[in-house]
C-alpha cells in the first residue's frame, strides 16, 4: 500500500468521457489498495474561454480579478471528478487550493509556493477518502486566491507529494513519457524509461515542454520520485528519480525501471530543442574589469532570463571584447532597449539583435565521464553541413545555436549519430499541457 | 452620499454585452458620489450546463460537490463584472462568499446564513473601491463551500446590506418590479410602486416568484429598505420598505414613493397564486385530544412545508372528523407514505390525496381594519362560477383553493373585483430568477 499523488491535465479530463476514463484509474488504483492524492487542472478549452470573455470586458485586465476568474476552472474539474468517482463506490472530496494548503506569495498570475499546510488532504487520507485538489491555484497570506502561473498543476502535485512524503508523483499527460527528441521532429525517438532529475530539469530548462521547470526543481529539491505517462492508455511512461525506488513502490514501480538501476546508464539520454530564444552580440566592449558584470546586471534589471554566455577574449592590444548571450524573445526588445540606453557607460561599438535562432541542446549524466561527447557532436553537425553559432556547455549538458531553419535536420543528424533511433516508430504527438 | 446593495441576477450578466450595461449602471451610480456593494449571480445558463455535466457523472451526486461545482459559477460573473468596471475608470475587486464574511450552518445545497461577517467589504468601502460580491454562497465553520439554495443571491443581498447599514438594497431582474397580479395571467396587472414587508412576504411564500421568501423575511427581520427594479431600464420598480425612507435616500428614492407615504395605502396589494401544491383529505380522524396534533407532528417529520389546513367539527357525536391541508406536491408522496403506516395509531377511516389544485391568495394590509374583503372575494368568484373548496386567512391575506382549470379565471375576477386593473397594459414578463 503505498500513497500516490497523480496529476491530471486539462485534456486528460476535457469532457464527460475523458473525465469518466480518469476516474476508473483512480478507482482501479484505490481498489488495488493504494492512498490517492489527486491533482487536476481545469477542463480542455475552459481556461482559453474564460480569457476570451475576460478579453472582450477589459483588454487589460487587472491580474487580481484574472487569477479569481480562472481558479473557477479547477474547481469545476475537480468537483466533477469527484462525483464520477463517488458514483463507481469509492469516497472522494475534492478541495480548493486554499482548503488544501497551497500557500503562496501574492504574485498574481505567477505566484511562487511559500508553503504547503496539507492538513484536510491529510486527513481524507486517513479517513480512506481519495482527496481531489484544484491544480495551478493557491492562497496567499491575506486570503487572495492566486494562480501559479504555466505548469503550475505540475507544481501543485509535486509540492503536494513533497509535503505529504507520498511514494510517487505520476503526472499524466497526452504522450507516453519523455522521448529522446521531439517525435514530431524525429519520427524514430524512443520513449525514455529512466532518467535522473538533474538531467530533466536541463532537458525542461532548454526548451522539452512536458514537464515544467518549476516542478521538477521542487521534485529534485524535496527529492519526489516522478512518473510522466498517459492518460490514454495502460503503459509506463517515464520514471524521473535520482535514489533507487522505496521498497513500498514494489507492483507501482516496474521491474524495468527497477532493474535499470543496475545496468550502465546511457550517454547521452536526450536532446531538447528550443525555438524562442534571441540573441544580442555586443561588439566593442571596453575591456575593463567589471564592465561584463555591470553589463549582466543591466540585462537582470530588465528581468530577462540569460542562457548561454559567450565571451571572445580580446584581439590582443586592442582592449576590446565582444560578448554575446541568448535570451527569450520575448523579452528581447526591453532588455535591448536596456542595454542602448547604457551604452555611453558601457562603452560598446554595436549592438545586434536576432531572432529566429535555434538551440539544440545534447543531455545525459553520461557525459560527465564520457570525454568524446563535444567532437561526437561536432562532427554530426558538421557531416550535416550545419554551422555552430554558440556553444555552451554544463556538466551534463551541451548547447548549441544554430540557424532557426537548420533545427530539424540538426535534432535528427545528433539523434541518429549518438544511437537514439528506435526501430519502431511510435506515433505520439509531443505536447506541453497548458497548466 | 448613499451606501447601495444591487443585487443582479443570472439575466443581467447573461454575456459580454449584458455585463457591460450592468457595469455601467454601477459606474454612474459610483460617479454620482454613492458607495457600492454589488452582488452578483452566476452568468445566464452557467448554473443549467454545469448541472448538466454532473448529470452526465452522476444521477446522484454528494450535495458537497454539488455546492463546490455551482460555487464556481459567481467567481466567473463577478470577476468579469469586476474587470468591466476596472476597464471604465472606477476601482472593484471581487470577493468570494467566504471573502465576503458570509457564514453558514453545513447544509449543503440550501445552507442557512449564520452570520455575516463582511470585513474586507467595508474596507473595499472604505477604500472607495466597488466591492463585487459571489452571490448565492457561503462558507461553513469547518470552511467547506455551501449553496444557499434557490433565491441565495438575494438573501446575500439582503444580508450584506443588513450587515453594512445599507441606505438600500436593490433587486435588479428581468421585470419592472412587483405587480399587482401575474401580468401573463392578469395583462392590466399594474406596477406595485410601494409595498410593506409582511405584505410582500405574504405574496412570495403564495406562489409570486419575483423575490425569495427567505430575502423578504431578512429585509423584514433587519429592516433593511428593498427596491426591485428591471436591469433592462432606468424606470423605478417597487419600494418594499415599512419605515418612512431614509432622509439619506433623498434623490435615491423616487418623490412618488415618499408622497406615497402620506396617502392611504390601498386595500388589496396584489394577488398571488400557486400552482404547485397539493392536498391531503383524512376522514373519519379519532376525535379525540391530541389526534390533529399527532398528525401534524408526523407530517412534520416527513419534512413537508403544510399550508392551509381546515379541520370540519365532527357531525354531532359520531366522534369523528374530517381534516384537509395542502402541501407542496414534491412533498406529497412522501407525506402520504408516512400518514398510511400510521393509520392504525391515528384511527382514521380514509384518506385522499388530490393534485392539480390551484391557490388563489388577496394580499394586502388594508384587510385589516376593512370587513368587506372576504365578501366581495366570495361574490366575484361566484360570480364567475368558480366554486372554492378550502379557505384560510391570516390579517393581510385571504387564500383559497379552487379547481387548477379555473385558477386563471379566478385570478382575473378577482383583480377587475379589487380594481387593480390598469388601463394601459405593460409588456412585461413575470419570471423568477433562478439564485
Amino acid at each position: 500500500m503505498a500513497l500516490i499523488v497523480q496529476k491530471y491535465g486539462g485534456s486528460s479530463v476535457a469532457d464527460a468521457r475523458a473525465m469518466l476514463r480518469v476516474a476508473e484509474r483512480i478507482v482501479d488504483a484505490r481498489k488495488a489498495g493504494h492512498n490517492l492524492v489527486v491533482v487536476v487542472s481545469a477542463m480542455g478549452d475552459t481556461t482559453d474561454d474564460l480569457l476570451d470573455l475576460a478579453s472582450q470586458l477589459n483588454p487589460h485586465p487587472p491580474m487580481r480579478e484574472m487569477d479569481m476568474l480562472l481558479s473557477a476552472g479547477e474547481r469545476v474539474s475537480m468537483s466533477l471528478l469527484a462525483m464520477a468517482i463517488n458514483n463507481m463506490g469509492v469516497k472522494a472530496m475534492s478541495y480548493t487550493g486554499a482548503q488544501a494548503g497551497v500557500l503562496t506569495d501574492k504574485h498574481f498570475g505567477k505566484a511562487q509556493v511559500t508553503g504547503m499546510v496539507p492538513e484536510r488532504v491529510a486527513r481524507a487520507i486517513h479517513d480512506g477518502v481519495v482527496a481531489i485538489v484544484a491544480g495551478f491555484q493557491g492562497v496567499s497570506s491575506d486570503d487572495e486566491v492566486t494562480t501559479l502561473g504555466r505548469g503550475g498543476s505540475d507544481t501543485t502535485a509535486v509540492a503536494l507529494a513533497a509535503a505529504l512524503h507520498a511514494d510517487v508523483c505520476e503526472i499524466y499527460t497526452d504522450v507516453d513519457g519523455l522521448f529522446t527528441a521531439d517525435p514530431r521532429i524525429v519520427p524514430t525517438a524512443q520513449r525514455i524509461c529512466r532518467i535522473s532529475q538533474e538531467e530533466t530539469l536541463e532537458l525542461a530548462a532548454h526548451g522539452a515542454k512536458i514537464l515544467h521547470l518549476r516542478a521538477v526543481e521542487f521534485a529534485r529539491r524535496y527529492n519526489v520520485p516522478l512518473h510522466v505517462r498517459s492518460s490514454f492508455s495502460k503503459l509506463d511512461g517515464t520514471w524521473i528519480a535520482n535514489e533507487p525506488a522505496h521498497p513500498e513502490l514494489e507492483g507501482i514501480v516496474p521491474d524495468a525501471a527497477l532493474e535499470e538501476e543496475a545496468v550502465e546508464a546511457p550517454i547521452i539520454s536526450g536532446i531538447a530543442h528550443d525555438r524562442s530564444q534571441a540573441k544580442i552580440t555586443i561588439i566593442g566592449l571596453d575591456d575593463k574589469p567589471g564592465t561584463a558584470a555591470r553589463l549582466f546586471s543591466l540585462v537582470a534589471g530588465a528581468d530577462a532570463n540569460i542562457d548561454m554566455i559567450v565571451q571572445n577574449l580580446p584581439t590582443s592590444g586592442s582592449g576590446r571584447a565582444n560578448i554575446s548571450f541568448t535570451l527569450p524573445e520575448v523579452d528581447g526588445e526591453r532588455t535591448m532597449r536596456v542595454l542602448r540606453d547604457a551604452q555611453a557607460e558601457l562603452g560598446f561599438k554595436e549592438m545586434h539583435y536576432s531572432e529566429g535562432i535555434g538551440i539544440l541542446s545534447l543531455v545525459g549524466a553520461g557525459m560527465r565521464t564520457n570525454p568524446g561527447v563535444s567532437a561526437k557532436l561536432f562532427d554530426a553537425l558538421s557531416q550535416a553541413g550545419i554551422n555552430i553559432d554558440l556553444i555552451s556547455t554544463s556538466e551534463i549538458r551541451i548547447s548549441v545555436v544554430v540557424k532557426y531553419e537548420q533545427l530539424d535536420a540538426a535534432v535528427r543528424a545528433v539523434h541518429s549519430a549518438f544511437d537514439l533511433d528506435s526501430t519502431d516508430s511510435e506515433a505520439v504527438v509531443y505536447g506541453g499541457s497548458g497548466r
